[in-house]
């Protein structure tokens, strides 16, 4: 493997000394930007796009051709293992994701497995190893997956919901079952991340969009103590580097004490916590990353350029800063505003450094 | 006025000692109810509804039928305001709420009023005068308001949204703009909240449904702000009778202590935030009304009830805590279910006084 020739994002998630605070956006290689349109018509569906390793390798890059970008993300979708269960995930327009076979009853439950990951899941795997090569150092590829929680959302309530009825239904009732399921997913969960790093990612993000829909001894027995099995099971070290592993549940303020506890190296913020508070509250114990409001790009660049400085003076001079959105880049936001973002963190936070 | 034969909603609000905890669940007057169904078909649209004093009163009075509730809250929607400042509110189905003229430009803005309470709104405090005459000291009364954040979001957005885009390009962009709104609503909800006080209201709550999408200084001076401004200039006793305030921030957890020093008497609270750990955070500065997930009641009466038995085991034996869903009822409730949840509550709680 090449040498990395950026690691600031790989030095501040384990609190090391960089020059200036690493930058990346959630979704970066996303419809906002016109040539991820242009490639995305090429390939057919949403799927599609993602099973063709040249393809995804390609809109991964795009936003690194544009910005100063310090990581890349591997283009795919949070569903890739709960399709390759066997739900049969596909995108209706307007309506987001739908699975046709949503989980209900204990015997569907028991019959899901943990995919095999050269088989079912050996595309993801074949884009992790294409990106990381056409990246040739220069910057750390992440790699990541949904957390169980999240998946679960999606496979029994059979898509996006908004009162989550089926899965708290069955929380609530059938507490097993739904234990049974999250567990085959924590399996299933580690298997793949561990794939996603033996095939070249540098650090893994779990993504946990719904955990803040729960009550707090709900999100802890039915989100957190899954993604801490997790953190436990993947692979920490590859290549004499270390490969950090960032824990982000959307609207998960208020827990992160507990989420800090899993022995993940970082935590990913939304933007109604602000970063001196979490970091009273964390200490040194992980780097935290975030947590600008996605919807300040809708602003003037000036504005912009304000609300980073406003957040970097937020985390002060300390190490262990990754700047993000606090969740991914809106579809509509115009692509010069993302690129007023950026050179404001690379400009501004040297100072802090 | 008829004196009031169940006090224990207002004596709990005000943190006095009271017999067992008192408990309503917000939208307790909906579509769950196969009866307030057969109202809604005979009055026509939802505005015409809330347009017609008598039909509800009697949707309002349903509730009490079935259950053993302590209060009772007018019906009627948050969106008047707005509607009433001209911006045509019509409910289109499936899409929820519609503004058909929007707030964008300053220039707009610039031209909204405080409607007049007795031409404009008459229609609001003619329900609530007939309710409370009807509920003849039964229960008290709560009337209500959106808050200015949340009515605002409706206004420049034009009906509901997922991502605010154009509330918050005002906010980060024309925030005087923005406030120039947010304090002609303070004002409209003062008078709204003041004249349903006149007519018969005994407690008010301020809904502010939305406060939870933003930042926590961008909270403060765009929503917090705003309901504090409100509860200074409201009616706080009437009759000889104090008439308590309660602020509800959905996804406030994390700023419940900020929220307690508006001098409101109490906090609403989501299911997101433990009643202990609230409880410890605002002392005995506010009572607590909250905070069961309104999905629990997805589940069996059973499940239901142990539910119930833990909230209150949060709460303890402590004097301010008034018994609700952390949200409305969801309208596929079982009426059943709401059934047994205020059945647990009347049954578990004397334990706890």
């Amino acid at each position: 493997m090449t040498a990395l020739q950026n690691d600031r994002f790989l030095r501040a998630l384990q609190r090391q000394p960089v020059d200036r605070t690493p930058v990346w956006m959630m979704r970066q290689a996303g419809r906002y930007l016109p040539e991820y349109r242009a490639t995305r018509q090429e390939a057919g569906s949403f799927m599609d796009l993602c099973r063709n390793k040249e393809l995804a390798c390609e809109v991964t890059l795009q936003p690194l051709e544009r910005y100063e970008l310090d990581a890349a993300i591997l283009f795919s979708d949070i569903l890739t293992i709960p399709d390759a269960m066997g739900l049969q995930l596909r995108f209706a327009p307007g309506e987001g994701p739908i699975f046709d076979k949503p989980i209900r009853t204990d015997a569907e439950a028991k019959k899901l497995f943990v995919p095999d990951m050269a088989s079912e899941l050996g595309y993801v795997m074949d884009a992790v190893s294409t990106i990381r090569k056409a990246l040739n150092g220069r910057v750390p590829l992440i790699g990541f997956s949904g957390s169980p929680w999240t998946l679960a959302t999606y496979m029994i309530e059979g898509g996006s919901s908004k009162t989550f009825s089926q899965i708290k239904a069955m929380l609530y009732d059938q507490p097993q079952t739904l234990h049974h399921i999250l567990g085959v997913l924590a399996d299933s969960v580690t298997a793949y991340l561990n794939a996603q790093i033996e095939a070249g990612a540098q650090a893994v993000q779990i993504f946990d969009t719904w955990g803040g829909v729960l009550t707090p001894r709900d999100y802890e027995a039915f989100s957190l103590q899954y993604m801490a099995r997790i953190v436990d099971g993947l692979i920490r070290e590859k290549d004499g580097q270390k490969v950090p592993v960032i824990l982000f549940t959307k609207g998960g303020g208020q827990w992160l004490e507990k989420m800090a506890e899993t022995g993940c190296d970082a935590l990913g913020l939304d933007w109604t916590t602000d970063l001196d508070d979490a970091r009273a509250r964390v200490g040194d114990k992980v780097a935290l990353q975030g947590n600008m409001d996605p919807s300040v790009l809708y602003a003037s660049p000036e504005r912009i350029r304000e609300e980073v400085a406003t957040i970097l003076g937020k985390f002060g001079k300390n190490n262990g800063h990754v700047f993000n959105l606090g969740h991914g880049i809106h579809p509509e936001i115009d692509p010069e505003h993302a690129g007023a973002f950026i050179k404001a963190v690379t400009e501004l936070s040297p100072a802090y450094h």
